[in-house]
């Protein structure tokens, strides 16, 4: 099986808030924007997301793989309801996007490269 | 040919600072995350860039690509001679990348969706 498939397996996942599921799809070691959090500071990453952002769902607007690497851009419309990324929201309607590379290692996430189009939301303010 | 060496082509192409070259690899009417400011609003981008950053290079750190699109994660390491992107650096050493995917019509980039990490920078001033 492809990466594609395995990769809408995890967006499902996030998608369905299944945090004890992320096990299946994250290594216990991932290390994120070079930082070795493991599965226990990527739950906690997610799980901050879904606090701030009540309606947070990951849409899949671009998705390519080879063997070991996909790269997915993704689109968030949604309402953060106080701060994001160091920026008051309050509840205001916001579209943005995440382009974001992961590296897999026997079927999980082993790395990530994430950047967040921050600039996009402050237009929006 | 498939478009990784196409678009490494293009990376070439923008490391030489061959402006005139462009058209080789850009369409005419190129759209840059939603504006469709054509080859010239391309070149202009280019030549602000180049001139706001004397020693800027691309680096490609990762590259996949399928029949019309690529997802390539570029390392930039210079020297940014006053501000960017918003932030002062004056001639300060950054390291910082771009996420970014193309959308590729007939062998030339028809669309552009990058986002660049202003964050990472901002945590090197």
């Amino acid at each position: 099986m492809g990466l594609k498939p395995r990769y809408e397996a995890y967006i499902a996942c996030l998608n369905s808030r299944d945090l004890d599921g992320l096990d299946e799809f994250v290594s216990d070691t991932v290390i994120h924007n070079g930082s070795r959090i493991g599965i226990s500071g990527y739950r906690d990453m997610l799980a901050g997301n879904y606090r701030d952002i009540p309606d947070l769902r990951f849409v899949i607007d671009l998705l390519l793989s080879d063997a070991n690497t996909v790269a997915s851009r993704l689109r968030f419309d949604c309402h953060p309801k106080a701060g994001f990324l160091g920026l008051r929201i309050d509840g205001r309607s916001v579209l943005f996007h995440e382009n974001v590379f992961y590296r897999f290692e026997k079927g999980r996430i082993q790395e990530v490269w994430s950047v967040i189009d921050r600039g996009e939301i402050e237009r929006q303010l």
